[in-house]
């Protein structure tokens, strides 16, 4: 046993009593640990900024990318932010001790079947410091106790917002360790993190497909797999080609690094003439780079030649693949090939295809005539996500707190036995 | 790539393009599916119990126990009670499509939450042949093709059974490849299965300690726990001493080998003196070996003295542990610490020591005076269940239909944009 095995041991089992504590807090005082949560990081913001300082030179000093410096940075604004996110969770309705269930066995007994809280929740994800002010948020207002780890670029801001949001939940009479935040940043308390069966209920990743396909690979504990986006949009030959053109444009260049960003282009054989030199064009004055099969390229100049790679590839950037194909059928087989099963979306007037489309893409949120970059938490009407689930266990699409909930059942008798 | 690996990926392509196809199927297909499997498993009953005594003579030759003989044995009546289970799944209802939510964005977008099959579902189990049927009928019935790996003892009965329902489904216009088995029975081709990111949706193990220990470990597909049952049964200070003997005699030994069997019972110290030496004299009689701690052992003579381990041991036998707490509290940590999270009893008179029971035990189904052998997907009005799921994510306790369906979200515009 090593020290750092023994370390993550002490720190799961801490998050799992303080869980059992929280799971049964009321939402009164869990809203009072949100409200000084909030104010805690308000009144403190100089410590953090003054703690980001000293990631950020560290940053500069190793040649982080502007790119990734940016994402980085704490200012005041953003703490105002981090902090109004936080008060925004205490307007959502408390998921735990709904009643989904409840009936009457034959028998006499009542069966209960009623919601709880997952336990502890630990969340792995990378440079962006308010992520550990929205996934604690988010924990805990759905009664888990939650273990941060976020990527060593952080690690000075990330301790002191922890630090700060441990004071705030003692202030109001909860334990500590219902956030706790991995201060080891070695690739061993990772991967400790990762086989805490029995003090773990699920792992949630937040970060590129590395940071995912890692947890995936290393996990003994559940995982929810999010954010990996490879969305395609596919443009039906009965297409209004205006409107296609609005939904590609948007759904790539309004915020190209973001996991629901379109990142595959498909055109009906029969409109392809049409649509694409238009479309292309318009993409091209945003500066997205084109990889097209070869029957695009011949329709575009600007267009480059494509590899098998692009299909599966998540740009992430203002760059986009391109394929013609002969029919919906084989639109919708490549989409179910090389998707990451996100969100998708088929441009058409025809209500026999946009069905078929909702019935056989097999992503979380398909879409007829809307850009993809709707799959989000806050505009499916659930105030906040911690994540966009893309596996069919448990969650599927944004994560919600109704998400972040089990159940159990209750049941009571009078002696009954089979 | 080893030729087992090619093979199971391709079992697991296979799997996946017929549940593509499966997934869209009416309630009527597959339920003449479920109808054709039934009659097949009864009109070619012969030449499964012909396979299926190559297995038991296989079995007898390795010198294989009774009681492991007597879980591969079929016979005519068996058989009948594999087809008519199939024959039950037809009256259950069908999970599919169900509209879950439905409503509107602001930007007048139709967002609907719909009911899907989880795609495809890979199911390893032990001994019992008849599993081969009662799993394949589930996941056909709630639209999910499904990969078998039964014990390598009955792998010609599991061959045979397997054979027969791909000609069923074959007779009714569905393809093969929604029911399938692995026939390898290496270590390589279940270390591959567990591993068929993107082909497999989820694992289901369905056995003992060691199958289930094996999967969370090794698996990087997601998996639901299923089975193990440490379950508890605490006598509160005010319980019915008459009623609290009934349960524990129903619970530990109406059928042993069972799950939600009880394995250790807690008694409060105020009325251990009175309940104690009686019911382990009614336990006695039944042939329970008890192991207690040492104010047990002090109070009846038979009792023998419990190590740290019988506290984490689920006998599956007629073997029980036994522990004299100082109070409610005492009794939910222990249980907290040593169970599997499966079920748990109090038998009480008190409505606050139940009620805080309720809350604080950590388990899918926690009881007031009533035995753990009731979870169950018959006796929760299921109709039937593929397991029981000790753990927190997706599902929890017996998983019925519902249960074997994810969702997806489809959502309809005329050219929203964000």
């Amino acid at each position: 046993m090593t020290p750092i095995h023994e370390a993550m041991l002490r720190m799961g089992q801490r998050a799992k009593d303080a869980s059992r504590v929280l799971a049964l807090v009321s939402e009164k005082q869990k809203n009072a640990a949100l409200l000084a949560i909030s104010q805690t990081l308000q009144t403190h913001a100089q410590e953090i900024l003054d703690a980001n300082a000293i990631d950020i030179s560290r940053g500069e000093q190793s040649g982080m990318s502007p790119a990734l410096l940016d994402r980085l940075r704490l200012t005041p604004a953003r703490i105002d932010s981090m902090a109004s996110g936080v008060l925004d969770v205490i307007g959502l309705p408390d998921p735990v001790g709904r009643v989904l269930d409840r009936y009457e066995h034959p028998n006499g007994m009542q069966i209960e079947k009623v919601s709880v809280p997952l336990g502890v929740i630990a969340v792995i994800f990378e440079a962006r410091p308010n992520v550990t002010s929205d996934a604690a948020a988010l924990c805990l207002k759905s009664g888990n106790a939650v273990i941060l780890r976020g990527g060593k670029e952080a690690i000075y801001s990330n301790s002191k917002i922890c630090a700060l949001m441990r004071q705030a939940v003692v202030s109001v009479g909860l334990p500590e360790d219902v956030v706790s935040l991995v201060a080891d940043m070695s690739r061993e308390s990772a991967q400790e993190l990762m086989r805490l069966n029995g003090l773990i209920d699920v792992l949630i990743p937040r970060g590129g497909a590395g940071l995912i396909r890692a947890c995936v690979q290393n996990a003994t504990v559940p995982v929810i797999e999010t954010g990996a986006g490879n969305c395609h949009i596919y443009i039906d030959q009965s297409a209004d080609i205006e409107m296609a053109a609005q939904i590609v444009l948007n759904a790539k260049t309004s915020r190209p690094s973001v996991c629901n960003a379109a990142e595959s282009l498909l055109l009906h054989e029969a409109i392809a003439e049409t649509a694409l030199p238009y479309i292309a064009r318009l993409l091209e004055e945003k500066n997205v780079i084109l990889h097209g099969d070869a029957r695009s390229c011949a329709l575009a100049p600007q267009i480059l030649p494509a590899t098998e790679e692009d299909w599966a590839t998540e740009y992430l950037d203002y760059q986009m693949s391109v394929k013609i194909v002969s029919d919906l059928n084989e639109a919708i087989a490549h989409i179910n090939r090389y998707s990451t099963m996100h969100s998708e979306c088929i441009v058409t007037r025809d209500d026999a295809a946009a069905r078929q489309f909702l019935d056989q893409i097999d992503s979380a949120a398909v879409y007829v005539n809307a850009s993809t970059r709707f799959t989000d938490g806050g505009e499916f009407g659930f105030g906040a996500e911690i994540g966009i689930s893309t596996q069919k266990l448990h969650a599927r699409g944004p994560i919600g707190l109704p998400e972040l909930n089990s159940y159990k059942y209750k049941i009571h008798g009078n002696g009954q036995v089979r």
